[in-house]
């Protein structure tokens, strides 16, 4: 399953010793063909990891034959000399895998500032091309995983062509909470560029509207490798459907899994006037302290709601706004409405609506709320 | 002392019974004059709480002869029927002072989206008149707590005159924590323009830069009232560098005092292309979570410093950015700096200089860690 459900893929993922604790720490993913179109997606922070840097030359291609990820350190931050240590994986992984170094994919994920381990990581590469196997999109989904408790795949099979992947991260696109790697792959036959219009609707409503802590990674990659391998291209929009359709699997996964959470919050702004303000909106609720430990203390505290629409640009009133908590309207036209206390918060999955009355658009952001285990596995030196 | 401190103000504070805990939660503060000229700032939410709005008119006149201040209360998103409350409470402290109801000015504090007992806060002006002393000025900053474990309070006595002042809140003026209430008087005789002038001057680098948790108040009110009293009209500058040193006080004892904070972190950009870029790649530092965490665990993290201001649009090159520590560079052209280990974080406050080598202008951003404490503190029902 994983990034091997599709046909034409082989992965492996290996203990190269990276992570002191010797848990697996390397993963690599190797596209057999018979073709190599690939899109990505990287981390819009203006301070990108080395890995990042050499993907997204790599992508300007459209081809990528193989993809070398590792746990246990970023590569961030680390100068001229972590852009090295990136460019010799990927010189490692052409020599052994026969290609050329310009069409393999690097990313990483860790603490940023620290140089990688190469007399562990290199070895490590031999050690995974010896494992490849159809069957190990497993393995490389666990050999990813950083504070991740569970790995995370998902697969949408089609009538003879198949979309899968893999995430690790308990974080998002524009903003990342940890690293967030997501490798996805294909068999169907789709060019790079029909792979990069589709990877990039795809990701716009799904993991770029995961907002779990408001924090930016330096390592945010999201790539689709197609290898044509079934021999069918199919129609656009049913492979858009199947794209997105992991997308948001693998976006809901990383929510469910982030750092300290105990609440799922799923925000749903309605009835705004462009789109961009709903998502403004929901940013803004997503990113308020306040409202995410009222959460946490299953609290429908609702002004918190209004005091962080009432910092965003985006067209309202503030005597026309409603917002219904797990479905009851505890605000109506900015005032008290229905009776709080009928606010069942127990389940982990919390529903806050905010309607702008305003016009007919819609988004939906996914965030969590903020906890004391947040704060302490945040805390711990160099976590 | 506090507001009473200059001469031409009596206050008092009492116990109105707002608050179900019998502590004190109505404060009066009085300018007899002779003059009644005034400023104010409030908070730049768009959802306004009924006392803003109303003192916001109020203050357009240039005059307030008193203003009544509640915790236990915000009246905000409490609708046409809260802002009813707010000019009920205006036109009783009229009728027992003998004013207009046009010359004062009312601020609240405490939950959103309940109403305010009325039948509890109008008799308590009147027991708040009766208590009215030049001495009053400690008993009106204890009656506006409301999570502040300590009041807060200031003086600037100068050469003749003086300016004094309280404040509630464990926040801030752009944006707010809990809601800010501010009240600074002086007995020197400025008019209401150079009043207005030197507030927001003063606010614009006190208040305005702390920043604790990146929630917006809907109540923030900052007012300063002159009487001119001393019958001294000081040169401008001396009373701008006057309000501006019981402003910097007030905002840095709120840090000292946010909810649940063991640190206060003073973040310095510097070296930035503009003010304003210092000033936003300050509040981007001030609200990741994650960088709070870590300063909560004493871990030098600057990876979350450098990912903080990557995420900004301020002038800088990622491999020129230089970051310290408590005085110790840890990160030096954009990687690895200094040994980590020799930072000493075990004090309450800590020095975060984020140099963006990018041309001569600076901003100080005050904040706060992020602890399980404040969690605990936001996550209890209806806090």
């Amino acid at each position: 399953m994983s990034v091997t459900a599709a046909k034409g893929f082989t992965a492996a993922g290996v203990a190269a010793g990276i992570k002191e604790s010797g848990t697996p720490d390397l993963a690599l993913v190797v596209n057999q063909g018979p073709n190599l179109a690939a899109a990505g997606v990287f981390t819009s922070n203006r301070v990108k990891a080395a890995p990042v840097l050499w993907s997204e030359q790599v992508l300007k291609g459209g081809q990528v034959c193989a993809v070398v990820l590792n746990s246990g350190g970023a590569n961030a931050c680390t100068g001229p000399l972590g852009f090295q240590d990136t460019h010799a994986t990927a010189e490692k992984a052409a020599d052994a895998l026969g290609h050329s170094a310009g069409e393999i994919a690097v990313a990483s994920t860790g603490l940023i500032g620290l140089r990688l381990p190469m007399d562990k990581l290199l070895p490590g590469i031999d050690k995974a091309v010896a494992e490849l196997s159809p069957h190990g999109g497993e393995k490389a989904a666990i050999a990813i995983k950083t504070t991740d408790t569970v790995h995370k795949t998902a697969v949408a099979a089609r009538d003879g062509w198949t979309v899968g992947g893999m995430a690790k991260g308990a974080g998002m696109l524009a903003p990342g909470l940890a690293t967030m790697l997501v490798v996805l792959t294909t068999d169907a036959d789709v060019d790079a560029a029909g792979l990069d219009a589709t990877l990039r609707a795809a990701t716009r409503t799904t993991f770029d509207r995961v907002d779990s802590d408001g924090c930016m990674s330096t390592n945010d990659t999201v790539l689709l490798l197609a290898s044509g391998a079934s021999g069918i291209t199919p129609p656009q929009q049913e492979f858009a459907d199947a794209v997105h359709a992991v997308c948001d699997d693998l976006a809901r996964q990383l929510i469910g899994d982030a750092e300290g959470a105990s609440k799922d919050i799923r925000i749903e702004v309605v009835n705004a006037a462009s789109e961009d303000d709903a998502v403004e909106v929901g940013r803004s609720i997503a990113r308020n302290n306040l409202l995410k430990c009222a959460i946490h203390g299953e609290d429908p505290n609702w002004g918190r709601v209004l005091s962080a629409i009432g910092t965003t640009s985006a067209v309202f009133e503030p005597d026309q706004l409603n917002v219904a908590i797990n479905g009851v309207w505890v605000c109506k036209s900015g005032s008290v409405g229905e009776d709080r206390d009928l606010v069942d918060m127990r389940f982990r999955e919390v529903r806050v609506t905010a309607d702008l009355a305003a016009g007919s658009h819609s988004a939906v952001i996914w965030s969590n709320d903020l906890t004391a285990d947040y704060v302490r596995e945040n805390s711990a030196y160099s976590s």
